[in-house]
């Protein structure tokens, strides 16, 4: 049994208010990989690289226990490199350069020892490679997550829509919703989305934490307010990664263990900004993660009286 | 014993994507007013209104058990008078016009029965006139909270900051924050704002919740999601007269009670947009509000095992 995620491996180059770096690593199967790495120990990715692409980096991976055996390393060839840089309300970018190198042509491949996959997450990429990577799995998984965004639905919305169909949880921000459901109102934009294919939809509004609708339910859970966002770059991957981990954790897909398993991915995606690319979500542990989980009830418990 | 409550009671046209209205009844009094009504039964109003004022409209309040002793009605000038139009996404909005009337010499009344001020609420309004209702009242209240606006922070800074020392709760919007912090992060904005006067800081967020910052903890109550936002005029004084009606109704101010107002205060906020103007806020009863704070904690209620 394990958890496979497909995504973007990739070099960054980012600058915010706070800084400017070099080449870093990033990419949405890294982010992910690592929130999920904590919360579950059989995670396998599925992605691509050019030779550019040191094994000092990969290691950042293998050193958290992720198989890489679905990541193709390209003799010859770069890596996928994505420049850009945010505005000061951090909530704005600018895409400075983006080098698809590696990733225009990429075929994923599943290797068998990937075929016990259970949970899925296929992570910001092509849709034709999300469906691709479907495709390519013998057994339906127990769960499939998909996370996308406004640029896709721009230029691949019918093969959107297809892989939409398959899926169980569609994770998106407030504006794709709406971009996807031609609604305003994001009550009705879920109940739009939610006949499309996915049972769940998960609505992430950054700062204003995230909406989760389906079972004929709503949860809404807080962001962690921070003092400062240092890089707000793979968050909506770090969330990903840490929800679809919290439910391969526990294993059983009810609205309740959803609810938490929005948590645990607000959590995760709380730390990703706390540090540039990856950098604070290499260095969490158990413990850590835990005191984050309470500062997320701390903040929104309340108890009226009867 | 008693809450007082300070502030414009108006007529309002008002224009959103779902229709248009004539004159109709409103102010931060008015709506404020109404909310704290079914939490509390000595909700006692200062404003002002002219002679074009019907009976019938004063009777909306009336007719809720609201003491309107404090109330001046000026023969022979017109009500102070307010008309806006909201754009598609009910964030933004133009005020077409604004007819100040008997508002711009507003010199306020408190009569002697109103010296048993136990809760304050300085509505929207001058920070002056604010600052002398204070003056007025003989006896410093247990709780006094401030609603303001970006519009004082324009015109009236000192007079503003004068006021702030004074009170124990400010409620503005997070964009108002900014203006008064000079600070982005809403956390650091909360520090600075804290130092200025108020124990307690309440940052409204329309559709994405409050957050309630004081005695060193953070608070993020939910908004509840909404297929439909008729109109948002009042929702801001309907918030900060639930929020001071249910502490009056307890009676005991502690970061426990104020997370459980803020809750109130939602719950009658998301009230005021279901309907034009004061109209929903009119007809609600117990059992109602009950089940939309039993709304409000399905919302946000997680709980994640040890």
């Amino acid at each position: 049994m394990s958890l496979v995620i497909i995504g973007t491996i990739a070099y960054d180059a980012i600058e915010t208010p706070f800084g400017k770096t070099d080449k870093i690593v990033g990419g949405a199967a890294t982010f992910a990989g690592l929130a999920a790495s904590y919360l579950y120990h059989q995670v396998k990715l599925i992605g691509v690289v050019g030779e550019d692409f040191g094994d000092d980096n990969l290691n950042i991976l293998k050193s958290k226990g992720i198989d890489l055996d679905g990541v193709q390393v390209k003799k010859g060839e770069k890596s996928f490199f994505w420049s850009g840089k945010y505005h000061n309300d951090m909530n704005s970018r600018d895409t400075l350069v983006t080098e698809l190198n590696v990733l225009a042509d990429f075929d994923p491949i599943v290797p068998e020892s990937y075929q016990d996959c259970e949970y899925l997450l296929l992570g910001n990429l092509t849709p034709q490679v999300q469906q691709t990577t479907l495709d390519r799995l013998r057994h339906k998984p127990k769960l499939v997550v998909l996370d996308t965004m406004n640029f896709w639905m721009d230029i691949a919305w019918d093969d959107l829509l297809s892989v939409l169909k398959r899926v169980d949880v569609l994770t998106i921000n407030d504006a794709e919703a709406r971009q996807l459901s031609g609604e305003y109102s994001l009550v009705k934009a879920a109940e739009k989305i939610l006949q499309l294919g996915p049972k769940y939809l998960i609505i992430k509004k950054g700062e204003h934490g995230a909406l989760l609708f389906g079972d004929g339910g709503i949860f809404s859970a807080p962001a962690l307010p921070l003092a400062e966002v240092y890089d707000p770059t793979g968050a909506g991957d770090a969330f990903a990664g840490g929800f679809i981990g919290y439910l391969a954790k526990v294993g059983t897909i009810t609205f309740h263990n959803m609810k938490n398993a929005v948590i645990f991915g607000s959590a995760l995606a709380s730390f990703c900004v706390e540090k540039f690319g990856t950098e604070r979500l290499r260095e969490l542990d158990e413990n850590v993660i835990n005191q984050r989980i309470a500062q997320f009830t701390e903040l929104s418990k309340f108890e009226i009286g009867d």
